[in-house]
């Protein structure tokens, strides 16, 4: 593309390197920038860098937050037992808007994936030992560690490899429920999904 | 959706601002800035900052320029007789990007749309004719102009107001050519395009 002038050129070619921005998309969005006020873009600029300069991340569960521990590890009304594993803060937040689970979380910061060279030294995973380790000495012992992992073959590896890891503390291991989404059609549900819905079937109560 | 941090609050907040963004994309691009290292924010931020206070507009064709008078109204290489009406900058960047248009353009800044409150006095029409009426008495005096506007109902009113704006001038107008797309299935193509296209049909030379 030929642009018009070189200031323009420069922010086009920054904000496409965002994922999922093309060329055509950082145009649009610059040209938006610019039809709009000053502040706008103050605005926003602002709140890019407080966010990258300021966040920390929690020292127990790694999840982002605005002090050493984050809102979820300090607070009374949480289940200090129960650990949710998770891959990201994508997926913490993906959970607690669902409101059903009330205990802690461990992000990983991502799953063993040997294609993208990315091994078990590389995740939270000494963190998680070395909490789990200590929590056993103290009131609340850590008395189950739920994985809420992809159900990729990344997932399973991970959920595999962490199962091996925690096996000493002889804790209870469960991962998250597979089957067919609520609201979908069971014609629609892909053959994997639908045969391991058959298989961990759930008895009525 | 409840945020572990204000800062990503913020953030996500600010970026969903932005056209065709909402508020999962947004917190997508926010953690994809957390994981890249701060030079990558502030590359950003300043990009976005220098766009939005930097840049003018060229004061004969109103595109977005470094200087007062842009690229291309600035260049010996081009047909200074010959005037093409576009809506906004992406359409300059659209037409030089296909190399077949030598001569200047005349940036409007939108169209005519009663119903988003936009009228003939919102648009950059009066420097349009300004600039006609001076170059009549210059040595290169405009001898054509080319509406090159969206093929709407808003393009064609537009198209119209002008024709009768410009019409004192005696000047040759034209519009580019609506008709079926080059590489497309004529069977496919709509009827008002096809039967458009019939009617003005071009001979072969």
């Amino acid at each position: 593309m030929n642009f018009p002038s070189r200031l323009i050129e420069d922010a086009v070619s920054e904000i496409s390197k965002l994922p999922g921005i093309g060329k055509k998309t950082a145009l649009r969005l610059a040209l938006h920038l610019l039809k709009k006020d000053v502040n706008t873009t103050q605005t926003l600029t602002e709140a890019l860098t407080a966010l990258r300069t300021q966040t920390t991340y929690c020292l127990k569960c790694h999840n982002i937050s605005d002090a050493t521990l984050c809102r979820i590890c300090t607070s009374v009304n949480r289940n200090q037992t129960l650990i949710c594993l998770v891959q990201d803060t994508r997926d913490v937040l993906a959970i607690e808007n669902t409101g059903q689970f009330t205990g802690l979380y461990h992000v990983l910061g991502g799953i063993i994936s040997p294609l993208m060279g990315i091994g078990p030294n590389n995740l939270n995973i000494d963190s998680l030992v070395k909490r789990i380790a200590e929590s056993q000495e103290s009131d609340t012992p850590v008395q189950e560690v739920i994985m809420a992992l992809s159900p990729t073959m990344e997932g399973d590896t991970t959920a595999f490899y962490l199962q091996k890891k925690l096996a000493q503390f002889g804790i209870k291991m469960s991962t998250i429920a597979r089957g067919i989404p609520i609201g979908n059609e069971l014609e629609y549900a892909d053959e994997i999904t639908l045969g391991r819905s058959i298989l961990s079937r759930t008895d009525y109560k």
